[in-house]
């Protein structure tokens, strides 16, 4: 018989009790004889810096049960839900997994997959294209564009779950390469579900990055695993990032035209605001609720300083690995050789473009949170887990 | 009879009770109609961060008692001693000065002639030339070569005066601009002539700058003007300027080559040191009593964050004023027709190389300062005062 071997994607910014709680779930469910998480670095989806390092996340991924921890480079996760989703699969399925889980508010496929393909009608889509016109919010416009596609208020309170976007993303990620994978949607268990004592430990990594700035304890919400690591002053990565980015784009003033993620005049938009900010939320502040999502500000803000050129090609091939446990490191040796040939097994005088990026974005985690000898690892890296 | 107009260059970072009594002693001495001063602007020759903002710096020395205070940007000042002199005097002599009077330790103009005179013999410019190949310092170097060419020991000694070198780098500028000003070498009075109470108030501006980032009272050593600014967090400030440091030479890791300053492996030098480097003051004492002088490490580290590109004309014209009282302005006018066509009144549109550089070098100032609103203030320059 094949063995079982399960992807998850995951960001762990921090490891919390949903994660783990996760975890159990799809072991318990799926029992998978491989599992294997692809993980973004240093910076997340959403453009935000990485309260733990990487290479300390990915020490703590091996210690709880994960056997093979795949890296999403900076390159491919700070990137919107749908090239994160679809990069992460892709990935995942360099490894030939048979299984996929991931976390979301309602585990029915059947409606995840209705979604799906509503949005992918001809009829939506014009819709969309009219609504992305008329509202600044993709959620906005996307429920607008719902509604006039004659969607069930249902489906579309579901798609306005958290979890969703992502969700479906994966699934069209799927679809789109042809994967014959099998999926295993699982209940998120959300600090929204607080209606029992056990479920309201389940806080969700962004309350848990907000207790630990406001010097809060977290012990309740997190395994003991992480609250031994050391963790990032966000405060003053932040301001450091300030600083950077007013040097970048008021010092510097380059051809912003030149660089990736950057256009329709919102490099004015940034600039302008960036002159008046007194600190770096403050400079979100002022950006929020207008024309671009913050979210879509902050990956830009990394691009800008990681000098990633216009035509940067983030599909360029990159597999590389973080760690492994012993059990991981079978399963690697029974790959067929031309995906072992891909792996990239170190970054030293490799001209792979997503690699150089990551090399520059470690160091300027590095710069940002001022730990040091960070890049260095880089050169260590896979890690591997001997029990 | 024509006006006797008197130029000074100086720094005031910041001002103190041994500038104000320069100035005052300048006056009684030489009695001026008009007293004009070259300052430079938000970094020094050396290389420091300017512990006051240049536009809070020329109001007050509007306020204690000099006419014309005159730019010396950036890309003219921050540089080694003899380029400093050079633009300072040039810029001076276009306003047409009569006298010039510096500070300097012996007041004996003769003696310092004589310096100058061995300097310029092509036997002690010989011997310079072989102790540069053994000394890795300057002072070293130019002593060995004193030695050589058989100076005594008490002129060897007279060079070796903190402010001495500058003051010959005066001379031999009016000499090699072939000017007509009369030489007005001034006793200084520093902490080293600690004998009397009175003298002991004469603390340096390194002094007073190190008391203020120890949170010491330094009431005792300014005049009150200088009590009443606002300082610049110098601590802070640095730790900033680490950041962009390391950001431009480990993340962007540019082609060095092409920038000004940067040759013979120093880049290497630095980028090695910065690595290993946990904060601006331990960047300085690592690469401190090694192969180059701070001063020089600290004026690239500018050149780098400006990008001043390698074949950087240092020597293009640039003439503006920061300020001006009544009296001043009274002499301004009676400036030729031609000499006024030559001063810049504005930087808004402005493509003068030395002018955009001095832009870039206020924004950085701003950012690593963080006092806002530095940049804007560039547009109302020159101030005036109505009293």
């Amino acid at each position: 018989m094949e063995p079982v071997v399960l992807g998850i994607v995951v960001e762990f910014n921090p490891y919390h009790l949903g994660h783990q709680y996760f975890i159990s779930q799809a072991k318990a469910l799926i029992n998978p004889n491989v599992m294997i998480a692809i993980t973004s670095t240093s910076f997340s989806m959403r453009g935000e810096i990485a309260i733990v390092d990487k290479f300390t996340k990915t020490e703590q991924m091996l210690a709880e049960g994960i056997d093979i921890v795949l890296e999403l480079p900076c390159a491919k996760s700070v990137q919107s839900a749908d090239f994160f989703a679809y990069h992460a699969i892709k990935t995942l399925s360099q490894m030939q997994i048979t299984d996929l889980a991931f976390g979301v508010e309602n585990e029915d496929i059947a409606l995840l997959y209705q979604l799906l393909t509503i949005i992918q009608t001809p009829d939506f889509q014009k819709h969309l294209q009219i609504a992305l016109k008329t509202y600044t919010s993709y959620k906005r416009a996307y429920t607008q564009a719902f509604e006039k596609s004659g969607t069930s208020s249902e489906l579309i309170a579901l798609f306005n779950q958290p979890n969703v976007t992502l969700a479906l993303q994966y699934l069209k990620a799927i679809q789109d390469l042809k994967l014959d994978v099998k999926i295993h949607p699982l209940k998120r268990m959300g600090s929204h579900y607080h209606d029992t004592a056990i479920t309201h430990r389940f806080a969700s990594a962004g309350a848990i990055r907000r207790a630990l700035r406001s010097g809060k304890d977290i012990s309740e919400y997190v395994p003991e695993s992480t609250l031994k690591l050391s963790f990032v002053d966000q405060a003053l990565a932040e301001e450091r990032l300030f600083s950077l980015l007013q040097y970048a784009m008021l010092v510097k003033n380059p051809n912003y035209g030149e660089f990736f993620g950057l256009s329709e005049g919102i490099e004015n938009y940034l600039r302008q605001h960036l002159r008046n900010a007194t600190s770096y939320s403050d400079f979100l502040e002022r950006i929020k609720n207008k024309r671009y999502s913050i979210s879509k500000c902050q990956r830009i803000f990394f691009y800008l300083l990681w000098e990633l050129p216009k035509k940067f090609d983030q599909f360029h091939p990159y597999l590389r690995i973080l760690g492994f446990t012993v059990r991981g490191e079978k399963y690697l040796n029974t790959l067929p050789k031309e995906t072992k040939g891909e792996i990239l097994t170190s970054l030293k005088h490799s001209k792979n473009p997503i690699g150089l990026i990551e090399l520059k974005a470690t160091q300027l985690y590095e710069i940002l949170t001022q730990k040091q000898g960070l890049t260095q690892k880089e050169f260590l890296i896979p890690l591997k887990r001997k029990d």
